[in-house]
């Protein structure tokens, strides 16, 4: 276990930032207003909610397993989205990506990952790969046939969202997938990874897609964080498959981790030198789900309200979780699963936003970190006789602004001393 | 799921033997007497207790932290091991071993292999790599030479054993090995694992034990039979390690698994095509150990005793365990922890005969099926007139005698029509 650190002495960087005009002279003895635009971490959530809207689509939203609010209700959820995230997840679960076998849904996800981007936003698509919400008309095909179909179902999604989508959960709970079982008949993707065993399949998922797309991001994304997963990660990388990140789900319906457990499950995985994804983050801001439940998906209420007590608790729970996280170097990326309860997944009272559109504690209280304490707000400096300011600063995007003219730059661990042309 | 079969269905089988005269005529139309002389499948049990009887020791046997038997004791238990088991597992536990660096016990644990063999008994070594009952030694080094000092090991006892240990537990419980913590300061081998990863480790195990003696089996040994050691067991053999067999261990102090819970441990490690051995059975015939109990070692108890109705559900429990066991055609071996109670591990009432040299219902039953029921009995048959007689058993070795000539031969699946010439 390492000594526990803050994010600031984890993530805070101390440049230089050299202010030039546009002949390259420094912009000498001058006041500038410098500015963070955006992290390098992923402070991430799905983006479910925004798929109608993005489509200009009427009335109820279509269906989706895992919730979304309607197009009317994404309308007014839009700004509080967009206030606090910079990376939009979007589902690719295949039986509704793909629900009659080459009819798939590309063209309206392109739309909601075009609108996305154009909100500066990233976009990661989830999953390409996965036993659970396989398409039935798979299972009707034989083992062959169904590799062939998987293989061609990733090259065809990572094709289509190349310059869209930049990050690809490759494949998705692997552990359980050759013992996975929820139907009668097996899924196809179950028998496949039986017949072929896990580490083959994993293959076959980031090979293809790394083949579509060489510069996507490609994560290997599980919710068994047992020393299963790790025994996996070995086999994994010992057979020479590049993956690009470790993601870990937390879903807490059942309770928060606290401290000691996520920095435990931190070092466990930190230990493969790949950055660590948080892929899904839940609190709960009412009842917890009762511990026996096994899979949480098991558990059906017909209510199951937000409540104040639950939602000071969510706050100080987010903020704990973010915390720790944050402190942990090889975090790259949190996600958050869901910003509002309107349609929420098991109908938990997880979102951020309350079902009116108010948002909660938890909401203001993230925002005080992703945007507050760990942000650069506009910051009045003057550069020295060499058009030099000292900067302080989490790796991101920043614009420096001199009277009417202005510019971009980052600030990055490996590039401290970065410069900038006003234009 | 399999349908249950019967160990009979699943290993007897039907031959014929041709019998011939020392001149290779056919012996026709003669009384010969049939019968078994030992069992293809290894019927395995520790031999500790034998280390001190082979090397002519006199008084306490010397100190084993799992038990055995004093060499006066171990004398009066022979003839029951000899009757019932043909293969022995032997003790390398590292720390006992070789308590001084560079004075290894091999002569005396050569003894102990010798007198073994001498008696027609296989003999296995357990283990060669393994994290608990590290030498506190190994520690003093760093990690390049506690890497270069396991290797040694690893070779210089398959070398010296080489015709007297056939089959060697390569490596034990590789699932924990990088997380293990039972002291203070961190073992070596758990430090070695946890830095270079598991499978880079049971890949060091198995190349030096192999190119010391490539005629050894090599065997991947592990307690823990969840998903995670399926996940193991993938990335080694993805790796291209080659495993001989799948050791399960099934001590069961805590209690009889069922035949359900058996067969799924089957079922799931069957799946690999490798053979399965288990390597540490252990029913016990007094009270349960507590089922909040998770490393077992942590049960300490001043009186452990043997009770009737103990040793009447050890007797039931026993023949169910091995009828499941033999039912399925992967299982090459089955090794029992422990003949007798005097000195068990834990001081369990684990062994099949009472720290009096009494047998228990468990040590008759056991024969009874071993030695009987799937056991060929000498049998008086009449060959036809071309020297032929049908014969059914389980694979095995056998002789045939007609008056003062006689001969050996073996029953195996893949020569179903042996020969045997008299002499």
């Amino acid at each position: 276990m390492t000594c526990s650190t803050s994010p600031d002495a984890a993530r805070r960087l101390d440049g230089t930032l050299t202010v030039r005009s546009a002949d390259g002279s420094p912009c000498a003895d001058t006041d500038v207003l410098v500015r963070q635009v955006r992290h390098d971490v992923a402070f991430g959530n799905i983006g479910f909610d925004f798929v109608g809207l993005a489509n200009g689509e009427q009335g109820g939203s279509r269906e989706n397993v895992f919730g979304g609010a309607d197009p009317e209700a994404a309308e007014r959820l839009e700004h509080l989205w967009l206030d606090l995230f910079n990376t939009a997840t979007l589902p690719f679960y295949w039986a509704g990506f793909e629900p009659v076998q080459g009819q798939p849904d590309t063209r309206r996800l392109q739309a909601a990952a075009a609108w996305f981007r154009d909100r500066g936003v990233s976009v990661k698509g989830h999953p390409l790969v996965w036993h659970t919400l396989a398409p039935d008309w798979l299972r009707e095909h034989p083992d062959p046939e169904v590799e062939e179909i998987v293989r061609a179902r990733v090259r065809r999604e990572v094709t289509s969202f190349a310059g869209l989508v930049d990050t690809w959960d490759a494949i998705n709970e692997v552990v359980i997938m050759p013992v996975f079982a929820n139907e009668d008949r097996q899924n196809a993707i179950t028998r496949l990874c039986r017949r072929t065993g896990r580490i083959p399949t994993v293959r076959l998922a980031f090979e293809e897609a790394r083949a579509a797309d060489p510069t996507t991001t490609l994560v290997l994304n599980d919710f068994n964080l047992s020393t299963a997963y790790e025994c996996l990660i070995e086999g994994v990388l010992e057979a020479g498959v590049q993956v690009d990140a470790i993601g870990l789900q937390s879903h807490m319906h059942q309770g928060y981790w606290g401290e000691e457990r996520t920095q435990e499950v931190l070092e466990r995985f930190a230990r493969y030198g790949l950055p660590l994804h948080w892929t899904e983050t839940t609190l709960v801001s009412g009842d917890l789900m009762p511990p026996e439940i096994v899979d949480l998906n098991d558990h059906r209420v017909d209510e199951w309200p937000s409540t104040p007590e639950g939602e000071e608790r969510q706050a100080d729970e987010i903020v704990r979780h973010y915390r720790t996280l944050m402190s942990h170097p090889a975090v790259q990326a949190v996600t958050y699963w869901g910003i509002t309860d309107r349609g929420a997944w098991l109908g938990a009272p997880a979102g951020l936003v309350r079902a009116d559109g108010t948002p909660k504690p938890a909401y203001d209280a993230l925002r005080g970190l992703v945007k507050g304490e760990w942000w650069l707000a506009p910051t009045r400096l003057r550069t020295d006789g060499e058009g030099r300011v000292p900067v302080r600063g989490w790796a991101g995007d920043y614009a420096v602004s001199a009277g009417d003219r202005s510019g971009s730059w980052t600030l990055r661990p490996d590039a401290p001393l970065p410069e900038v042309t006003l234009a």
